[in-house]
């Protein structure tokens, strides 16, 4: 045990001071846009202890802007990335240790409880936390990939990730789960390898962005590549990169993951540090408005603007009835032989209930175990990383159930 | 009667052949926000003869982006702004002829039948289509204003149509209305000059934006002022204007505009011109995708930034509690004469329902006269341009009802 920042590390509940690994693929990956990536590597994290008979792994997989640090607290600076000593103080991408992002839920005694599960976590190809991605060195060229990189699916993440677990031993899950993006890699997982999985964990997720959610995702990209300084996104080394851009596409994805009745609590029309208007257009006057930028600024200086777009392209391009099912979603489910455990919030309008229960059908058509809960929450898509303590139990009992049920 | 581009012009039902006309204040206009601003011009139309006792105006008010053509048929390129011959060229502004963005509601026989009423339709200052506005010449430096130009509020703007139309002649109107921005300004006049309006209209509107409108707006603002291009406003005759940054604000716009569910009818994931994915990030493969851009491209070749800038600001400065009521509608509405006609729409999340029930409430509590319309409709906010035909029968009953009662 240990005390940094005031948090005592591997106390109770703490899944402990955690490092990230990697695992390089040996061969290349095949893509579904008919490419291949080179020398990919995944970076990882893992906690709790692997049975001996390697049946208590669980996956938990991040959203757009996670990472491996699922749990626990790191003290390292970030996952390296490939490109450290490229380009790195160009994209001003800063430390991020602390906490892992789901540490509320993955330790001792929690909903994935370490004492019995060994719990893994991924960072998805495409990403700049440590697994290849367009700002890492394309071996082909000796330079960052920029938009060389291929674009790749969340069928070529899952694919990736599967790989990565065979390396380190592991061949079938326990369970695998996550929320919004990593629900759908959860989804995705199940239908291409129905046979290694035994329940996925979907929360606040979706089989398939709607319109609306594909057209968010547009405007994030287009803010993106209207910066001149993404430099059709050969920007690495160059001292400019798209921090404007990438701080426009994070408002506006910011505000789709909130609820207008949390911004309505949190923020209201409460003006920051004045009492009468500023009569500028330039000035944040609002509440809302300052913490917008801080927000913007804040993601700028740790996320790379060109893994934004080709998670965000992965995003839209998911499809499980389209890339499975030929359009049906029943009949992408026909085969899948894992436990369904659904969330969905009341207030997730970017994520909301309808697509969940939409896959619930589906797969009760197919008479699959499935259960949905829809949790009455204000706090828009959100709440998946804020209600927790709700969460939790439902994710216990259910991880208890698929243990006991063979 | 005249035939153009296929439309019979002056037939029954066109508020005919109409031209844009300007006002001139003889005096400066002083501004909310202390300062006065100097040669102020108003651009306007008018359809329908004024009666004797001058006792028929409505004055219609136009949202963020519209002007002062709201019926009838326009030959003319725009209206011109007293920048033209300095940067017009620079800004892309291209014309806007046709027929007017509320024919459907004005004319002969219409909602606003031109055979009874003398319906006025003032540009708004701020805006760029002929009422001065940030790229009119600045009378001190000879130069276009950009971020000279002071910042206005709805107060404001009321404030110079008033006077405009004295000048016309006019100090009483029998109604004003308009949706969303429109809809404030109705509001705004009918408290400012409570004893010379003796109808308000106020469609999808609001007293106040609550704070995910405002988060929109900043988000808009935001990525404007983040274009290069903007150069701190000073961007007319440069050869150079933001026309990604006011692209980008345009799609975060639409889509607001726009419902989820309507959004899925018009475009689901339909892709736009393939049927397979590009697999490319830059590329627009879904038909939303496709049509965001060419809503950007569009709106950038016909709105000035520094006036979407200025009048968004507008928008979100607007609450009518704090400016009339010491921060209670109730108060603030205490001493109006108005009747009141409020429609609001289901499926509008920007402008929603609840911000009508608030006003309504607080109308009733003070014994006025109010009717509010919650139509069932899936079109969003834009509901209020597209659900004219469901509109037109309420308007027009209570205009007669308006005229009946004395």
């Amino acid at each position: 045990m240990a005390l940094r920042d005031g948090v005592v590390v591997g106390a109770p509940g703490s899944a402990g001071v955690c490092g990230t690994r990697f695992v390089d693929l040996p061969e290349p990956l095949r893509l579904d846009c008919g490419r291949s990536l080179e020398q990919v590597r995944i970076a990882y994290e893992a906690y709790g202890r692997l049975s001996p008979a390697k049946d208590n792994v669980v996956l938990v997989c991040h959203a757009l802007s996670g990472d491996a640090h699922a749990a626990g607290w790191s003290d390292e600076p970030e996952a390296p990335s490939a490109v450290d000593g490229f380009g790195a103080d160009d994209r001003g991408i800063k430390p991020r240790g602390g906490l892992g992002w789901w540490d509320g839920m993955i330790g001792p005694g929690k909903a994935f409880d370490t004492e019995r599960y060994h719990v893994v976590c991924t960072n998805l190809i495409g990403s700049c936390r440590g697994s290849t991605g367009p700002s890492s060195i394309n071996p082909s060229t000796g330079r960052p990939y920029g938009l060389e990189f291929p674009v790749i699916t969340v069928g070529d993440m899952v694919r990736a990730e599967k790989r990565a677990l065979e390396l380190l031993g592991i061949e079938k899950l326990l369970a695998i789960g996550g929320g919004s993006l990593g629900g759908m890699r959860a989804l995705e997982w199940c239908v291409a390898y129905p046979d290694t999985v035994r329940a996925c964990i979907s929360i606040a997720s979706t089989a398939r962005l709607a319109s609306q959610g594909v057209a968010w995702n547009a405007i994030a990209r287009n803010a993106i590549m209207a910066d001149p300084d993404w430099q059709r996104g050969d920007y690495y080394g160059t001292g400019r990169s798209p921090t404007a851009g990438i701080g426009i596409a994070r408002m506006v994805g910011h505000i789709t993951y909130l609820s207008a009745e949390s911004m309505r609590q949190k923020f209201d029309r409460r003006l920051q540090d004045r009492d009468r208007y500023s009569f500028t257009v330039t000035e944040p006057d609002f509440a809302v408005e300052s913490y917008l930028r801080h927000q913007a600024d804040s993601f700028a200086g740790r996320f790379d603007a060109n893994s934004y777009l080709y998670i965000s392209r992965a995003l839209t391009y998911f499809d499980l009835a389209r890339d499975h099912g030929g359009g049906s979603l029943e009949r992408a489910l026909a085969d899948v032989s894992a436990r369904y455990l659904l969330m969905s919030f009341s207030s997730d309008w970017l994520y909301p209930p309808r697509d969940s229960q939409e896959l619930e059908a589906a797969l009760r058509s197919n008479g699959k175990y499935v259960e949905h809960h829809l949790i009455e929450a204000s706090y828009g898509h959100d709440s998946f990383l804020l209600e927790e303590a709700r969460q939790a139990p439902i994710i216990a009992a259910f991880l208890e159930e698929v243990m006991h049920h063979g």
